[in-house]
């Protein structure tokens, strides 16, 4: 077998389950990110999130020699602590994503993991993979792109990027870097798909800091400003704007105040003495000289902005002089909930300001005349899109063919697909494991939707669950006590009603002829089909029904076998 | 009490639950409309519906004069089969509505419903309502909006309106009845708010023709459009393209066939002979000779749509050379579901059409300047907004206020508020019961989101039930039978794990004191305690806990007791 390097993509590649890349050269492996994603509509009930299936990296755990993470978003580094206890190899990533990242792996109780800072401009070679990282910019700080060079050729990744080419904290993308790769030659090139369907190019952040300008100079009271905790520089534009217009700013939520430290520590944030508010000092405050900085953007129920709407903030309360910023959009899914958080801000009488009307959120994701930048900067020889929704990547293709690339030489991956790259081209080699995991009070479910479990609970949730007990005495042929019926979650029923099942249920069972009294099967299937038929006639539900029969002449299980022996009273 | 009218909206204002519109005056009532809503992420699992809380109505059942219809969508004659099992009263409709109530109304088997025609220029005395219909244009044909003359002065209710210019059918909205409405004076306009964010105009039906032409003249294969089956306009128009471009078109579904038949017969739908195709025919043609119309264009489960993008249509296969219209824009709540369906779609290698770059829909709404004409045409006094959310009546207040309205005569009203017209004015005069109901499994559930159902059946779904039961003598103070536990939709639970619950409740039970161990409560205390801290160890999980205690010396129930006196085998 000639040389190679196998791509392969767990997430994150036109399917949910989100952002994690396997390369594969010389029998060695590199990850690039983790991430995961929260659940969606299709979810079933009781899920936390969701992980890509990474069967294919545990079975190869011995043979991963690092795992690298361009930036410090959930659906890149969200993953790293259900990785990490399968797998275990250094973990490399700039200073703010390291951060967040040790901050995580805290709350999972992960203290023993390898952790390597990183910066944009470092070069550094893990087994067959020589990397550099450039530095892009996106809508968190410290975001890296990579030039990986391998033994078959150079392959650039361009991370989550946009080109803001005035961005806050002044560090531009890496051109030059970009522009040196792409003359030495570069034979695949993966990149953000994200938002190819916006023409044009995506707004610098800067414009919403001209926003908030205008917002917090015109605000006849206080202005409260809903925003990502991960969105430092839009934080940073917050304090500066807040600064100019002599009002000092109150951090609210825990975990904005989280990230607002980590930031602060870590250079990230820029916060002048005294312009930081506490909850003591808010009531010394006029309105005017007031902003209130709250997570929440996107209607999450327990974020500090829903609490607000709905007036169950333990410490804030909406004021009809105040202006509410929703510093976001709604995340495709997320959308009636947005319009629900803010039909109920206005009913305080709040002016509420959001994408419709000014300009207070911008993507972090390139639009379509970067993404051709990109193709221009890098002229790769093969095109594989990334990040994105499967419509983003076959608009990607059309792109991709438009500024000159063959069309078979794009290829629109799904996760497990495995892409091969070797001297002598490009080609589909196969395909592993894949899917959506679900995270279920902190353990990974690999069964996924097909899990009977979660079939289970949507049975459950639909119609709710009936049990019904019987002690049965199958020598003579009869019930021993009046069986007992209980239901939860069934429309319509109430003790008396079940207590007429049970009375049913005890009518039938006296009712079984011989010889079918005398057995298990058929008592069992007659008291399932009277349970079932009551309810049905009683109440026209079907619940899930758990029919539980008691046999005094059963085997007492062991651990009980001795302590039963003991006389009884 | 001097004279007066009250307005007593109970759906539809800025709440979901949708339209239903009671007015009342001389002890005298009439409704109109009387719609649903379906289900969105925040309605618990397994409600089909959603209604307005109308118990007013139904204490009031006897003071109903008639129920008036504006015209056949969902969300306002959907809730009649309900109503109408509460109260009775005649029912007034235009052709196309009473059809479409009266194929709702049979399979609800409400057969003796007193229907009344009306139609557009009629007018009719109900009571102290004299009413008389105008024409306007919507998104379905043989729409109403009314005047409402009463001894308080004149009301306008604009129905679901937009001021099409250019309608399908040539019936324009009725601007002399209008201005003469607004001439001889006008004390209330209720009008639709849904789309007063939109600037500008909403497009003529006719423009989608127009895209529809293009699309089918360059489709080197079949056309599928997807669309809603009411939208009788947007179905001529593919019958009359198709026709133009030598194609035949084929009716997918039991819906889409319904509403063509029921229109078809009822003169609203014009299909030339033999342009209709059967399933049979389908494989004689060539695919450029073809067109699909199916429902799904919301990406509804089971509509034709959704089966063809997951290949699971029974009749039909999406190929390569398919062109897809989605001829709708995604409703708040559904768009995360329609970007999965276009991308399962371009999974086929189908081309997909949809409102992004295209005008393949338009909306049946008035848009701002619309809503702005409609109130330079009426001059009201007294101005409320219906139709659409909070936000949106919102904005409707700030626009009737720029045209002129004082911003004390504009009533934001929402549901259940009464707003009571003399002839000194207008102003809110109380509240009425109101809030949503759930629709389960046929049957109105009058508790909503308070509801102890629900609520369990939230607990059931995000983390299963597990059922214990004991036959317990509680004079001897020990158990009759090995205790039995099943579990469903429990995490990591399986038989053995049941078993082994089982076995440590009996051990408990055996290690029970006296005199707890002859105490019902205590006995039952415990084995509760027993499972419940079995599971959270076990699998770190509390399911719902069904806890049945069997007692062979409690009575028997009545029904049974007779025959369990018989011998046993």
């Amino acid at each position: 077998m000639s040389e190679c390097v196998r791509l392969i993509p767990l997430g994150g590649f036109g399917e949910i389950g989100k952002n994690m890349l396997l390369l594969e050269c010389q029998e060695q492996l590199l990850l690039i990110d983790a991430g995961i994603a929260f659940p969606d509509d299709d979810t079933p009930p009781g899920i936390d999130l969701l992980i890509p299936d990474y069967s294919y990296l545990r079975e190869n755990a011995e043979r991963l020699l690092a795992i690298v993470l361009t930036h410090g978003h959930e659906d890149h580094i969200g993953g790293l602590p259900y990785v990490l206890r399968d797998v275990r190899a250094p973990v490399y990533g700039t200073p703010l994503t390291l951060g967040l990242v040790r901050a995580k792996l805290g709350r999972h109780r992960l203290d023993d993991v390898d952790l390597h800072s990183i910066a944009a401009g470092d070069r550094l070679t893990i087994g067959p993979f020589d990397l550099e990282f450039f530095r892009v910019t996106h809508s968190i700080p410290d975001c890296l792109g990579l030039g990986i060079h391998t033994p078959v050729g150079s392959i650039v990744h361009s991370g989550d990027f946009k080109f803001d080419h005035t961005p806050i904290d002044g560090r531009r993308t890496d051109f030059s870097t970009l522009v040196r790769l792409g003359d030495d030659g570069v034979r695949l090139l993966i990149s953000d798909s994200t938002n190819i369907e916006r023409q044009g190019h995506t707004p610098s952040e800067m414009v919403v800091g001209k926003s908030f300008d205008e917002i917090f100079q015109r605000a006849p009271g206080r202005v409260l400003v809903a925003t990502f905790a991960s969105q430092i520089h839009r934080i940073q534009q917050v304090f500066d704007v807040a600064a100019r217009h002599g009002r000092r700013v109150l951090v609210s939520g825990r975990s904005m105040e989280r990230n607002v430290s980590v930031a602060a520590e870590l250079g990230y944030l820029q916060i002048p003495e005294g312009l930081r508010l506490t909850h003591g000092e808010l009531a010394e405050l006029s309105d005017a000289a007031v902003v209130i900085l709250v997570t929440g953007s996107q209607g999450e129920p327990v974020a500090g902005l829903s609490r607000l709407a709905r007036g169950k903030h333990p410490r804030l309360r909406l004021r009809e002089d105040d202006t509410v910023v929703l510093s976001a959009t709604p995340i495709p899914g997320n959308e009636a909930t947005v319009w629900r958080l803010i039909n109920d801000l206005l009913r305080w009488g709040a002016q509420v300001v959001d994408h419709r009307a000014e300009v207070v959120h911008v993507s972090g994701h390139a639009s379509r005349e970067e993404i051709a930048l990109l193709f221009n900067l890098i002229r790769p020889e093969f095109g594989v899109p990334f990040h994105g929704e499967y419509r983003h990547m076959v608009t990607y293709g059309d792109l991709a063919q438009a500024v000159g690339l063959p069309h078979h030489n794009i290829f629109l991956l799904q996760n497990g697909d495995v892409l091969r790259l070797d001297r002598d081209g490009a080609r589909l080699d196969g395909t592993v494991a894949h899917g959506v995991w679900h995270v279920d009070g902190g353990r990974i479910s690999e069964l996924g939707a097909a899990d009977s479990v979660l079939q289970d609970r949507g049975f459950l949730s639909e119609s709710g669950v009936v049990a019904a007990a019987v002690s049965y005495d199958f020598a003579a042929g009869g019930a021993l006590a009046p069986p007992v019926v209980k239901a939860r979650g069934v429309r319509g029923v109430d003790e008396a009603l079940c207590e007429q099942a049970a009375a049913e249920l005890a009518a039938r069972l006296a009712e079984l002829p011989a010889p079918e009294r005398h057995d298990r099967v058929e008592v069992e299937r007659a008291g399932k089909r009277c349970v079932r038929a009551f309810f049905e006639r009683a109440v026209r539900i079907y619940p899930v029904l758990q029919f539980l029969l008691l046999d005094p002449t059963a085997p007492w299980p062991e651990a009980a076998g001795e302590a039963q022996s003991e006389p009884a009273g």
